[in-house]
């Protein structure tokens, strides 16, 4: 009966926990606060997530939390009542990835599956997950690490679990996802941290063509840090430092 | 963990049920099958499905099934395992409507929250329908039964729990679902009884504007039939008697 299951009325994150420490909790719970205000949810507190978290992770151990909070339980139909909501808080594994996506990069599939244009919901970590859940299911092959998302009309937005930048010279472009998408914390963080390397950042409208074109195209989330791609849709990169240096200050 | 609630990766069904008996299971059931085949899950078999509808309604009582079926418990991560689905059938009481909704008609409202255009999930009854939860969060109004859903482009697509039908004259017209909606049951049941009343049916792009110089307005579901709309966006319908015929028909 919980609206979560019902209608995917909720919203959620997915957090990398170190020695039993989340990284990056101020930017994760103020994405949040922001998705749960942007779908009228009422999110609890942060120390109550930590909580959550301390105890999922009271051996101190390494893994991911995910963070999910619904409309709660409540009779059928779209009505929205006055149930409380429901926290749930899980720990899994670390994704164990092979040492090459973060030495000498990944290969990438174009999806066919596309994006649809919803203002409302673009941004959000939201539970309505059926787009990405089909794009992943157009591939098997182990060699393939990630999917590219493109929009209705060709453009570029993400990858199924990630997001996308790709430098041109010394610009590092990033979709713009006020249409679609979501908008990762790692995403926002390389933007901020990106003039540190001498890179000005642009968000934008990326066409498929500007991405095959650019000099790097990288792939980032919460997990795994940031990968470079070296091989998509009929083209190969050579392998660079970008994305090692980019890991290297995330983790600073 | 299910995937249900984790991405809304699942179908599901609400019929209505009158002494214990599941009305229009046959086209429930094949609605069920093509929604399920259209995102890959595997679809018990019908009688799965009746037996569990026999024990919810052991007592030849009336009510609701809700019939719910989702990819199944996984891991974290969009990848699809090997994991079997998830089967869920709830009981709940039948909604009491007003007697005037199916007598007088019914006020609806215009929902700003506009669908987003998704031909892999159009038609389909998928659970991902944050879009139907914001666009039904636009009224408190008790007075208010429905709202009207367009697209992004501004086409009339359906109600936030209804198909949608208009008459102009001898014809009788269904928005097209192609790009998104829901393509109910009844809505396809009314089209197949139409020429019994010597109306002729279309399935076409609607704009607004058609729909606001139609001579009737009906919305129609599985739990309440159908309705007339006589008050919405500024104009007002006499009441007529193409909802009450419908009712009958699909009562017989």
């Amino acid at each position: 009966m919980d609206r979560g299951f019902a209608y995917g009325d909720g919203v959620f994150r997915t957090i990398k926990v170190l020695n039993g420490v989340p990284l990056n909790w101020d930017r994760h719970f103020a994405k949040l606060l922001d998705d749960c205000g942007r779908l009228k949810l009422d999110c609890p507190d942060a120390n109550v997530w930590q909580q959550d978290i301390a105890q999922l992770f009271a051996d101190a151990g390494d893994g991911v939390a995910k963070l999910m909070l619904t409309r709660g339980i409540a009779e059928r139909g779209y009505a929205v009542g006055l149930s409380p909501v429901t926290r749930v808080s899980l720990r899994s594994n670390l994704p164990i990835y092979p040492a090459g996506h973060a030495e000498q990069g990944i290969q990438v599939h174009l999806c066919q599956t596309r994006l649809a244009h919803q203002p409302l919901l673009a941004g959000i970590k939201h539970l309505n997950r059926l787009e990405n859940v089909l794009a992943r299911m157009e591939w098997q092959d182990a060699d393939i690490s990630e999917g590219v998302m493109l929009d209705q009309q060709g453009l570029v937005i993400e990858g199924v679990m990630s997001n996308i930048l790709l430098r041109s010279g010394k610009i590092l472009s990033t979709p713009d996802l006020q249409q679609c998408g979501v908008a990762g914390v790692t995403r926002q963080q390389i933007l901020s941290l990106a003039p540190r390397l001498g890179l000005q950042t642009r968000v934008a409208d990326i066409a498929l063509d500007e991405l095959m074109q650019a000099d790097e195209v990288l792939m980032c989330n919460s997990l795994y840090g940031v990968w470079q791609v070296v091989n998509f849709n009929g083209r190969r990169w050579v392998s660079q430092d970008l994305a090692a240096k980019l890991r290297q200050l995330l983790q600073g």
